[in-house]
């Protein structure tokens, strides 16, 4: 079955003591798209200014991914994020940031699009999220990405879409910041309340944890000896998940979750390992379940 | 088999902003103590002083631990640690230490003690660490613990010390100081290059790291809808772990750490439900098994 991926399609420039990365394909549905296609068919609903390089759209179709779905605005600005990173590399600022032709967007759905079971609201306004959720029908799962800056400036519609979503996938600080509960189990708790079936909280190297109907799992991260570039991973994780699920002929959703997480765990340590999209891109189906048949090994008690 | 347990015998007072919790049982000896003897015979070395309550002597009693070693100086003090926690329970500060008997402690080892297979040298100076050290013959298995005030002020006697032990158990931000490096994956190569062929990294709620002869091992901790205390917690939990491990008929030390692990874990997150050793102390041994089924149904894939 195939995978909708609705969010950021972005310019990225990175800049680290030693060098300089600029325009990056970056963006929450670039990461998330990619990462679904290594699993199963994935339609991408973006927009891009005139200034997209056409490169990357032969990357998003070396992968795969339908792009029926990608709007070009020839006169507007691909979204532009500029961000330095700090000497020890865990500390990043934004230096500037151009929305260009995300500002104004409202997608349009093609046709194709409409039927998709797998459908996963990446990191973008919960307002788009919306747009996009009113046109497909009677989809299979829904899972709904978020960040800081939702809860901040636009929570009305992000507490509206959750009453809409099978999933909410955050991380372990706008968990606390929307529920105000420094405890992540009464922290998921509250959440499940405000309407999502699943929750899933991101804790970056110390892994993730699923909550469910029939309670939780504790997921890993795989270990790196070396973060290149975290930008993405998150985007990555839930990306993996929903092309593992989508690609699966037999369980229900619910069994297969927990080796969605560890996919999307796999995919992300991918992703870290290079700037931008540039070592994911480069993955193999094979280097992913080697990983996996690793990760579930360090686990295995 | 058995397990001797070298550390701190204190008396801890504990502000919240909701009470006061003067003179409980603390100190690193006590709880590993308490936790092993859920397992296997324990065998306490320890000094207290006059002023040490019979009631807690009562209590180690009534777990059945060995005081043949734990010394009293009956014109002595016994060390004292007081602390005071913020309203959200994550900070703690210390108002005050009185180090008393402990200050000069050299301690001598019942006869009895000498042949323990499995030495836990608990949080308490290097040099005391080595001087039980000196004094057992031909130990299985010796596991060492460490806090970042040791890194401080005894750095040569710890790494000394490093050479002589099969197991360091530390936390992740004394790892990063100890070896200057902030990924944990290649931290713990540096750790083994200074001696110890296990080395366990505790990560507090997000779980701990195992790294050994075969590779890693990520373990999980306990999710905790309330935590009271956490003091202690890293103390309990590698109590739990050697007396698992002293415990088991069959298979090798490295065969059985995993499942060690997720005892440590799971004694831990009892001591953190109640103040000092108040709930630890309290459990009983199918609670402690029902955990551990928990817990390893938590992370099953």
């Amino acid at each position: 079955m195939s995978v909708l991926v609705v969010g950021t399609t972005a310019l990225d420039s990175i800049k680290t003591p030693k060098s300089e990365n600029p325009r990056l394909l970056g963006g929450s549905a670039s990461h998330a798209a990619v990462a679904a296609s290594f699993f199963a068919p994935t339609k991408l609903s973006g927009v891009v200014g005139g200034d997209f390089p056409s490169k990357y759209l032969t990357l998003y179709k070396k992968h795969g991914i339908d792009l029926a779905g990608l709007e070009r605005v020839h006169d507007g600005q691909t979204f532009h994020w500029s961000g330095e990173y700090e000497v020890n590399m865990n500390n990043r600022r934004t230096l500037n940031t151009v929305l260009g032709v995300i500002e104004n967007w409202s997608p349009k759905l093609p046709g194709s699009y409409e039927e998709a079971p797998f459908v996963l609201l990446a990191n973008i306004s919960p307002s788009v999220q919306h747009t996009v959720l009113d046109q497909v029908r009677k989809p299979k799962f829904v899972v709904a990405d978020t960040m800081d800056l939702w809860l901040n400036v636009a929570l009305a519609d992000l507490l509206r879409l959750l009453k809409r979503v099978d999933c909410l996938v955050l991380n372990d600080s706008e968990a606390r910041q929307l529920t105000e509960d420094d405890n992540v189990v009464t922290a998921l708790k509250k959440i499940h309340k405000l309407g999502p079936s699943y929750v899933i909280i991101k804790k970056g190297e110390h892994g993730s944890i699923l909550s469910g109907p029939k309670g939780l799992f504790l997921a890993p991260a795989y270990p790196l000896k070396k973060v290149v570039d975290p930008t993405g991973a998150g985007d990555s994780f839930v990306g993996g998940l929903m092309g593992y699920l989508a690609a699966q002929k037999s369980g229900s959703v619910e069994t297969n979750l927990r080796r969605a997480l560890i996919h999307g765990s796999v995919v992300a340590s991918f992703c870290c390992e290079g700037f931008g999209l540039i070592r994911t891109t480069r993955t193999k189906r094979e280097e992913i379940h080697a990983r996996v048949a690793q990760l579930e090994h360090l686990v295995r008690i």
